[in-house]
């Protein structure tokens, strides 16, 4: 028999990638962190345990890849490159444009359940936590230190002002109010949020 | 026999509480919320289930007071009132008072234990979760609002911001830090937050 062409068979395994990473943020949302394995996942997907430990090594790893696919496939389809945030010039028009996209992501249920089982994993868990951390937010974190690092450039931002500090003034209450429930997630709420941070409680 | 006086009846109820208050914040933090039960905390109480039961309708009851008793003990301790915030008149240097003191309190393993493992508990346990905001957490963001609308009415914050939103600008970034372990939590954190909150991002 002929060996398939490179292309598909690179296609049939994009599929088997695909079908791992759905069925882990299935499982893990139905069952949480815990009681979720490799032997349940491959199942669920319908390919044997090998071909997970094939590409990866344990649930965590699985897990971290599916929910870094999730994250960019959305930002695609909010017609956002993943990989950096826009730079109109503007800092407040595109901090409020991406927190707006933000807040969509954090009211789909496909991102809901598995995000907040495995948030509620890592605060118990310190190794899944710093995998997380480092994995998912930190790199995503980055694209908002080097977003407010262009806007110290144009003199948008005040030079002595750390990029790493200064964004979790708009980006952590908008974690905390989706982890904890401690408020609604609106547009109004994190445009506010970014008039706030970029101009300061006090009067100018 | 002639019954004790009152005053005495009233001591041994409060060291009860306090023995039970411990109980419950030192099992939670070893076996996590969901394995803690009312006969477990009674057992290592030292006291009967219906004792637990006279003051208390379940294991989530008993840990909001024992919670809220141990803030409010911190909060002494720090040589604060535990009803409100200082107010010189200075807004930065209360808020990085209050925030240097929290700071204390987040490193404290007395706290910390039990703390992340409700924490934990209450991002997938919605009802929980809501307990413990109502309870605990709203309460404490009260505060905030409070300091945050006497500065208004000094004119140290701008009329227009919602004081329940600015709050969030310094309290967040430490809460998230702390529970998901982002970044290191100092002083020199804290003070920067509340230094970037009032005066914003943007040049003056």
């Amino acid at each position: 028999m002929a060996e398939k062409p490179v292309p598909d068979a690179s296609r049939r395994s994009e599929a088997s990638r695909r079908a791992i990473h759905d069925a882990a943020l299935a499982l893990v949302a139905e069952v949480g962190y815990p009681r979720t394995t490799v032997e349940g996942i491959a199942a669920r997907a319908g390919v044997g345990k090998q071909t997970i430990y094939r590409w990866w090594s344990s649930k965590a790893d699985v897990l971290l890849e599916a929910f870094l696919d999730l994250g960019e496939r959305a930002a695609r389809e909010a017609g956002q490159r993943p990989d950096a945030l826009p730079d109109t010039g503007d800092l407040a028009a595109d901090l409020k444009l991406v927190l707006r996209a933000t807040v969509d992501e954090l009211h789909d249920p496909r991102f809901e359940a598995p995000a907040r089982a495995l948030a509620a994993e890592g605060l118990v868990n310190p190794r899944l936590g710093a995998e997380f951390v480092a994995g998912l937010l930190e790199p995503q974190l980055g694209l908002y230190a080097r977003r407010l690092r262009s806007a110290q450039e144009a003199g948008a931002v005040r030079p002595d002002v750390d990029p790493r500090i200064a964004l979790e003034l708009f980006l952590s209450p908008l974690a905390q109010r989706w982890l904890q429930r401690t408020g609604p997630i609106t547009y109004a709420y994190t445009d506010t949020l970014v008039d706030y941070a970029l101009h300061g409680l006090a009067p100018r």
